[in-house]
């Protein structure tokens, strides 16, 4: 007798579970192609600076423009929250470990207030950099607009999981296609993980979406929740729906995959799985220009009631250009993540990104053996 | 040629290989409702407290009551085979590692005093709780009469594997359907993991099932017998004979998940398999209010000749309340389970407990790296 | 395009990578009969005691017939080799680690004495015994005369691994269809894991097989030569050729799992993979009337030039009646064997060994977490 | 709704993963055949020592031509950068730990001295063994024809993925045809791990290919690039290949697995998978006589701005003849490889290495438990 099968679980799979297969064709990595485009704007780099309050403020944002990539400054964080923001962050670095939560807890509950908004995004503004805010989608109503008159360029929403149909008895849905239309100009929405969610997403005329939820094997959200999905499945999912996007309208939408890419080797698997770009937040909090000065903390840890993330040290501080570039002489794909997908395309034979959404992936899960030490130098010339 | 197969073997998955994938529609968390009905009994909280020494007397089941859920009382513990359980409860606690085991077997010996369980279950009825108990097949025609008269509300009757039949030539086996009709009131019946068992034991009219057979890895049941299956399949096969013995005659039994789950991660995964409420052991032995004081030891640890358990530390000591609705500074699943559970229903669009059964789940294990620092805060927002 | 698949990789099951699922019945634990028949003897036990020098000499083979049990001594030890065995055997267990395999494999270079032969069977049945003995199949011809004039009852012939054709120009190789005919009596071979390999020694006229090659993990087999099959599949895939040969001839071939069995869990799985019996070293190393002292060491740990095993401690010393029938208050499964299958067999609703090869198995891998606490008391009552 | 698959991933298997499944014949370890023939040269032994500094320099290449096998020395390396070699190696040896890949950045950036080259290809010659060299694909315009002239017989190309068709601007792409006429000596081109990539290296008239890239699971390639594909999945397919290619030509190309080999074990799983030969770094780097004096480091380590590899120490030093042939007191398959080899292929019944492809394998990962004392001595006789 069979039994009737009320739902069937598919397996997922993460960074850690696949590996890119070489090419039958290389390229000289010098001759690889990593422009990113969205919208108007193209950038040299497809590599996001997060919204985390860790990683980005206004002097983050325009160094990394000048290296050619795109930070998103977290408009609900300590920035726009506090006159003083450094000094926030030196108490929540200084803080106990076993207090750091409640603290947290504390410092973002502290109002938004609305002037520091439009100065933190005129700042970014005339130094010449392309300014990217993010908003939750609560908020998004009341700030966009703030944000809009400030000049910003991108707009992102996102939260832990978003949607195009949220149903909530306390304030009417946000309606994507409205916002598009009202503020004219590029936005990116997550965070999804499914063909669906971001089909749907997709059709609201928004230009981006962030990919992600959960990645981490340690996140906390999955602990807590039991919800995600792992990395390359969601992105190729979500890569999926933007191929069906464009059959049906023509319009490509950026898929950035965000979180979860610790090394070089997990940032070329995201653009094999599908990516245009990717989003990082603890790589980018080992920057020496970071402000989080070594530490990194989740923007869903201080909630009130259910916190879900932990502050941790990012470990090695080192020149954001270096972490981008290097040279290097550090082994383990924590530096010169942009030499590494050069690298990985040239062995790809791939000359731009959409070429290495094509290569081949195997499923070859990473295990550690006591006899570690004989594998580690396997690398042949 | 092909070798004959006498079997086939099927991967069974348990909690932690699993993920939940977040819906397409998103909804507030104060919108979802998480009630759960036996009979004619209603619950605000879908979570039992287990039939365990160190988890529920009768002060504990009385303020469990009024925060929502129902507990219950064993009748077979401490409880009734002492005057004064709380002297035996402190040896427990202070007993050798090495001589718990030996102690343990000794102190389940005596005999069960029926004046005991006359008067607990009083005391539970008087500060007006619902009342909850526990027994043995072997000992249910003997004990659930006493119970009965002293006005339980609903009979649980527990072994490790308990079958609708049950051979035996030292006594007639216990009937469930004759035991119904005698009692006239909720019988829950466990422990069972599969389609076909749960089927039989509803067909003989039973009220709820507990789902559950060695489901945690170190569960000394899957070492000592190597019986058990993981708790996310269990779950799923009993529910698809809650389906079937619902299109059959129009009753819907519950599911109640037994065991395994450590974290609101896990809770939250046992409702998307298919249970409709959770039985909680270690979890609320955590409770400042539990007789535990900090210990718990399974229930089939005294065992004379093959005790399959230990007596753990639980670690930290929680108020309940706090346990099950926070507020927490807690990041690792641990607390507020009834937030969490709210949490993820609203990630999923799912408006009650019998939506999320239908939610989807994906395969995806969890992977530990050595890079886990940078994993711990990929939850954005 | 598709690749030419030179050879398809099937997925092959240790004792750790499945789990038991209990049965639709249950059964009175002391109505489950454990007999094991070979040719004209039953024995009560259906373990069999090994052929290595620390767990066989035979003191031991006496002690455990009389609890029900059957004992192989090893023809090609310790016992035959040196007129004061004992004496060796405290030099071994003394040796340095490091000094260990070079002084065994000066041990196993002293010729075997035939006289010893005869004088240790003769022990073994003016005792009452049944006597089991085994041989290398390169001396097969040589010492099992001499085994047979002294009154052996059973022979085991027995090498990592062996087939019904051995190709070799040094010797004519040994015919068990001719064997079998001179000896007339019942002969076990081994060792082997496959289907066709125990098919054709099925054929030949023997009457048992010893299945397992390399099954555990640590084996240094596996390490050495890289060769093995899991005990699950293994013993499956031989229980396969047990019935095509019964539905062939009508003749039943005893099936011997033989290696990787830790604990009752283990055990118990062996049988549910179709196994008749089980043949257990360290386990009975560990009987404080073993001749190892607490130690032991693999057969072929004393290969002139290619060692593949390592002497170990054991761990804690224990009565064989305690390791056999308990009472125990261990709960790791490593006591009470023979309770632990009588219970399994009650809750699979199996009253013999024949049923309980009909049971379910899921795949199920033991996943060990952090919180391990947590599960350590899952089992129910 | 079924989700669009962009792509599909295949399960990739390395030597920790499988199992060798004994034959249904065995034959004598003395009588099995492991020569290794490549053009109108034939080795004893199947093994090449890599083109590793740590590994070959022309005394090590001697010696090992002694015993069987073919060296390869590195044309690239520190023998044809410096005069005197021997002190280069002896700094990379006492380098601080932190400071040895920038050290090996600088030491690699030396220019290679034509003259070196031919000396040492002569001093190999001198001594009457056959002599193979290794280039990158870069350099071997230039210094082929210089070891050419000097005397190589067998020439290596190799970087980390060669392929018969590589794109670059900046210098015209090496036709590996025309080189392989020019030369009229068998090349050996690698690495590559695909069924296409090796198919069009072959029909470019080369003779051998080397397989793997980022075999091992520590090997940084796969961190720093996430490029890789398992051993057991890359020499199959890699050997499929070659089935095709000689369907089509009747021209047999060797497939040398390359990468990853670390016991005996890993050893025979290399044949059983394809491989007609085996490349050896960090086993061979463990020899007495090697030049590592107990280092050992990738070849592309010492990248300037993207070092994946780092120096490591390989453990016990042991004479190069006992690694090869034994005796050995070692238990874990770390020496005598030449013996392990014959052993496997007498169990599984293989008279030669072309018969060892066809072997069965089995997935069988290896599961480390903590009773894993028990396990290390199942192996019986």
């Amino acid at each position: 007798m069979s039994i009737p099968q009320l739902k069937t679980l598919e397996r997922a799979y993460g960074f850690d579970e696949v590996a890119i297969v070489p090419g039958d064709v290389t390229i000289n990595p010098d001759q690889t192609n990593i422009n990113f485009t969205l919208g108007n704007f193209t950038f040299s780099l497809p590599i996001l600076a997060a919204a985390m309050d860790a990683v980005v403020d206004p002097a983050f944002a325009i160094l990394y423009s000048k290296f050619g990539g795109l930070s998103v400054l977290n408009l609900e964080g300590v920035q726009t929250r506090y006159e003083r923001p450094e000094e926030i962050l030196a108490q929540i670095i200084q803080a106990d470990d076993n207090k750091v939560t409640h603290f947290l807890q504390k410092v973002y509950s502290e109002p938004i207030k609305d002037n520091l908004i439009g100065e933190h995004i005129q700042t970014i503004k005339k130094a010449g950099a392309i300014c990217a805010v993010s908003v939750t989608p609560a908020n998004t109503k009341r700030l966009s607009p703030i944000a809009k008159e400030a000049g910003m360029d991108i707009l992102v929403v996102q939260s832990t999981v978003t949607t195009a149909r949220h149903i909530s008895k306390s304030y009417r849905g946000l309606i994507f296609s409205e916002l598009r239309q009202t503020l004219s100009l590029p936005i990116i929405v997550g965070n999804c993980v499914t063909y669906t969610a971001a089909l749907e997403l997709m059709r609201t005329g928004i230009d981006g979406i962030l990919v992600g939820v959960g990645p981490g094997a340690a996140c906390t959200t999955r602990e807590v929740l039991g919800i995600g999905v792992p990395q390359v499945t969601a992105t190729m999912d979500c890569a999926a729906a933007r191929a069906t996007y464009f059959k049906e309208t023509g319009k490509y939408i950026a898929i950035i995959t965000d979180g979860g890419i610790r090394t070089g080797s997990d940032l070329c698997k995201a653009f094999a799985s599908g990516a245009d770009a990717v989003m990082l937040g603890s790589v980018f909090a080992r920057a020496r220009e970071a402000p989080g000065k070594g530490y990194h903390w989740g923007m869903s840890h201080p909630h009130p009631t259910l916190p879900r993330g932990t502050r941790i040290k990012v470990g090695k501080i080192t020149p954001l250009e270096q972490i981008l570039f290097g040279p290097t002489s550090v082994t383990d794909g924590t530096e010169n993540f942009v030499g590494a997908l050069h690298t990985a395309m040239g062995v790809c034979g791939t000359p731009n990104i959409k070429d290495m959404h094509k290569v081949k992936m195997v499923i070859a899960p990473t295990i550690k053996t006591e006899g570690k030490y004989f594998q580690a130098i396997q690398c042949t010339l």
